[in-house]
């Protein structure tokens, strides 16, 4: 009696194999075949689930973000003071522990192999920007946020402060710690905090 | 009678043979092969000059470095307020025209590609935060920088401002002019000045 695998399931099974073969060969290893072996599958059961390379390697890249965002939602659903909250979800985005920078090192391949096909960024646009702007929302609805601030610029500030934070993260590990990018945000917090 | 080609010289004609080619086919189209045809050499001729691929990816990686370094010391040398200096600098670090935007891409499609290799990067650390710490130091010499700050935390918070800043020049060039880093960057600094 065949086992009835759920579609869904064995497309995430497959997306983890691509993640594992991104994180021990890079992005140039990442090939049907490859992904496939690692994923116990056949290249054409693979196919069966994925038709083209890029079509795995984007529903992939969607996995990633997909779990940064559920972290993300069960922090802000916590009942932390504002501040507190801004800071533990700036933490949870930029990488610190070994899964983490684990999902920056794929994301950071999966960028790099699509960055001349410029369709795959407007669609699948990573939502930190709009999560940030949330944040600084939160702060200005608690009037914690300085009244002279453009805002605009603040949210854009803090952006570029969040994904320099993470570059570092992931290439200087033994120079940038995580109780060092705590100390910035918060600082970084404190700036614009009334 | 031959003519007497400068080794140096070819080896930068190489190394900008490099850039083209991976500008247009990215890093995994950066073969000897396509790059000696770009550079109008034979395969053998080019490796005359580099004996290894990496070793030819280092050396125009390098060079992007060099170049980005000439200009900024050309700025350096010009007579500006402390703070405008300041500003014109990481005007000059964050890819802002077609230029330096093509260096950027380069420079990502080398990091992405030497990312496993730490010790290409200690070698090739492209000096940007030496670079920021002696612009925040050139602001306190100037008794610009406000007192209560913590210098550290602020060289950080500079580095990871341009790399985002540098970051989102390159990807999403439509959303973030260079206008807009200018006032992100002039916003900044006035915050950390008196």
């Amino acid at each position: 009696m065949p086992k009835i695998i759920d579609h869904e399931k064995r497309k995430i099974q497959i997306a983890e194999a691509t993640w594992r073969v991104i994180l021990e060969r890079g992005m140039e290893g990442a090939t049907v075949r490859n992904i496939a072996k690692e994923a116990d599958l056949s290249s054409g059961a693979l196919r069966h689930y994925f038709s083209t390379q890029d079509e795995l390697l984007m529903y992939a890249m969607n996995l990633v973000k997909e779990n940064a965002t559920a972290r993300i939602e069960k922090i802000a659903q916590q009942n932390f003071p504002p501040k507190e909250l801004v800071l533990k979800i700036l933490m949870e985005i930029i990488p610190t522990n070994k899964e983490t920078l684990a999902e920056m090192e794929v994301w950071f391949a999966f960028i790099a192999h699509f960055m001349h096909d410029k369709s795959v960024f407007e669609v699948h646009h990573d939502g930190i920007l709009q999560g940030l702007q949330k944040l600084i929302e939160l702060l200005e609805h608690f009037q914690l946020l300085k009244k002279e601030l453009n805002k605009e610029l603040e949210i854009e500030k803090l952006y570029a402060l969040v994904d320099g934070l993470a570059l570092h993260a992931m290439f200087e590990p033994n120079r940038i710690d995580k109780k060092k990018i705590e100390q910035v945000l918060f600082s970084h917090i404190q700036s614009i905090c009334k």
